[in-house]
């Protein structure tokens, strides 16, 4: 039997349990394939590390060189991570004729247009499963199961970190501070938890599946990208009183009509009863709803080191059949030129404000006035029991639901009823959520 | 562009949603494909049907054999469905050089050990990702996203009418006939609701999938098969009670140091909590636990003519990209002889079984010393209010929840306590899953 031959570059978490776990499937991988799926060569800085792997001196080197330009490759594992070495060892490898498999989501978020465009142009597969939702075999999905569908909208919890947090404090009202210092004992949260609370992480999945649902790759730093470090225990519990779960999202809607593509990442009321309202913990879940199928949900573990090398497994294995997607390839170019990324101001949802008001008669008919006057239309107002502070007027929070409006017109309000002396503090505004596709609206 | 030249047979429901989505997305699928995707004929005894569909008269023609005997299709589809013309159909196609597309699982179930036999030996492809939860690209998970995975468990709620009926039944108390006659009101229950309601279709659907997760087709009639017809709304209730809902699931788990694997269809008590125990209404979800990626779960419509088309299209897009997967031609062969289907009687589950009994001191007392004759051991006795007739002593229903335990050890354990003078009616025995993969068992 002949052999998908393999260099893998980098061993830490991801990268050891790509190489344990192709060992310990070696036979059912081969079997299913038709071909051995064989590690030749790892490359990996610390020696030491390589050696508690258990990988073989003759097998292991220090310089990612070494695979990109042995001719005895068939496919280079790109798991070193970050922006830098990881661009050049890709663009190296395919140049000198491997195919690529990767789960560097950051990377592929800054430069994967060039790089799948670098792919194609060599003739070459850049595969990237693993990089969104790991143990979920979603781009597989949209690239090959939905693939009859327009992707009408897609809704997804895939940072792990952010749902841990975000469910330990709305189950148990842990602080912010106190869920993340658990997150960390438990391995949930990196040492600088920045890039995943802050949405960064989110936000580059959502550029990947932009580019795999769309052909559309969105500009990173256009992305709306909201974390969810500054959510106040009070929101979540008054989001749970209202029936709702606050979930961070990455939220991608088509507006064909226009041409746009809405691609944002913030933290999101979700109507209990939604399944994807109930994914709670470490997991990621992502809802899509194509134009032929409908609604589907695909659920499973989104990081850590078994499901991630699942994902690379599988594209190995795709590699190793040699099956050939057309779409990856044609779908990262083909219609960039006719999407653009909708702005921010122009998106319409469903809204949760509050404010911080003086307790006295005529605070709601002043915001009320403000809404109507920039044709918002209020869904409900709650004031919930309680207050804060001591002074006199009490000071309390007073939520106002939103139906469907458009940011630019409700950020607006918001700004002016900021400056109402009553109003004592910034409003909090998070979007509301249906999880339906939307008609498309006058914008 | 070159194109796949298509036959389609049968203008049923999904025969027309295929003919209807193949020309909406015509432009969509020949840019993601590389290649056009074009229906060349039609075959549809019903004259006046093709006609209805807009099927050209010079694309039309009565007779399948003229569809399995063209040369110049590649790919026949067949959706006529049962399991007579529809074989003949299959082995003639595959004989005469063309690929099959099915979504016919009441064929597979019984036949398809034999089908993807031929086609291997034609070297043709056997294509039947419609033919289980459609709208759901879950074959294609099973077959290359999860490649590098064990399958240690697979639970699916696979039929749709029945769990409109059950979601129905829970949430709003209506009895069987009730739901069942709103069912067929909306078109989610057929006119002979038997093959779903006992359970038929859901057994079909779990033989294929033991086929994609381990190459093995256990035989259907040995595939242990419940329905829901029989569910009395008071187990619904007290399910609901003590935090569980109620399912018709299809459960496969591998005993891999036996060489066994478990296939089983019947009313299931999930755990409240556990995303499928939310699956509602005529959606479909099927949980899935591999070795290496752990759980993940993929939920969408079942059935239908738009989803189980979506489904249609993505095997004629994998036939037009020429993608092969070595996969489902293997996996049908390979281990057949390995493996064996568990016996019922060996299965271990937990339990919960409810009695009608005299209300009088002793009862429980008689009934605990037999299941501890047999070493079942007992989680808890739930004796709910309320009681059933008039006469003196009442009778009463008492709830039972078994610790895991071997299904032969019940069975012959509620026999025996069916006998007691005190117990008035035939236990009504329901398994309780935990939907975790579990250790192998001394069985």
């Amino acid at each position: 039997m002949n052999a998908l031959r393999i260099g893998l570059v980098g061993l830490g978490t991801v990268g050891t349990s790509v190489w344990n776990n192709l060992r310990s499937q070696e036979e059912l991988l081969s079997r299913r394939c038709g071909k051995a799926l064989r590690i030749e060569k790892v490359a990996e800085k610390d020696r030491e590390r390589a050696r508690e792997a258990g990988v073989p001196e003759s097998q292991w080197t220090s310089d990612w060189r070494d695979l990109a330009l042995d001719p005895s490759l068939d496919v280079v594992v790109e798991l070193i991570g970050g922006t830098g070495i990881a661009a050049d060892l890709i663009r190296e490898s395919l140049f000198h004729g491997k195919d690529v498999v990767t789960a560097n989501k950051a990377l592929l978020a800054e430069r994967g247009k060039e790089l799948t465009a670098f792919a194609a142009e060599r003739g070459r597969r850049l595969l990237f499963e693993a990089s969104v939702a790991g143990g979920i075999p979603l781009l597989l999905a949209l690239r090959e199961g939905l693939i009859a569908n327009e992707i009408l909208s897609l809704h997804g919890i895939i940072n792990g970190t952010c749902n841990y947090l975000l469910s330990a404090m709305a189950s148990r009202s842990l602080p912010y501070r106190e869920a993340l210092r658990e997150a960390k004992e438990l391995g949930y949260a990196e040492a600088d938890e920045t890039l995943d609370v802050a949405g960064h992480d989110t936000a580059h999945k959502a550029v990947l599946l932009s580019a795999l649902a769309y052909g559309f790759w969105p500009r990173l730093e256009e992305v709306h990208t909201e974390g969810i470090q500054h959510i106040d225990p009070l929101d979540l519990h008054f989001a749970q009183e209202l029936g709702y779960s606050l979930k961070l999202l990455a939220i991608l809607r088509s507006h064909p009509t226009r041409g746009e593509i809405e691609v944002r990442v913030h933290p999101t009321l979700l109507r209990k009863g939604h399944l994807l309202s109930s994914v709670s913990g470490v997991f990621n879940a992502v809802a899509v709803w194509g134009d032929v199928v409908g609604e589907t949900l695909f659920y499973g573990r989104g990081a850590g080191g078994d499901p991630t090398s699942s994902a690379v497994l599988s594209d190995l294995a795709s590699l190793a059949s040699g099956e050939v997607s057309a779409r990856e390839v044609t779908s990262s170019s083909v219609r960039q030129a006719a999407l653009s990324l909708r702005p921010m101001a122009r998106i319409f949802s469903r809204y949760y404000v509050r404010f911080l008001v003086e307790d006295r008669p005529g605070v709601l008919a002043e915001i009320a006035r403000v809404f109507a006057a920039e044709k918002i239309s209020i869904s409900s107002v709650i004031q919930p029991e309680g207050h804060r502070g001591k002074t006199v007027p009490l000071i309390v929070p007073l939520i106002v639901l939103l139906h469907r409006s458009r940011e630019a017109d409700v950020q607006r309000a918001c700004r002016i009823i900021e400056t109402l002396p009553t109003v004592k503090e910034p409003a909090i505004l998070l979007r509301v959520e249906d999880l339906e596709p939307e008609e498309e609206q006058a914008s």
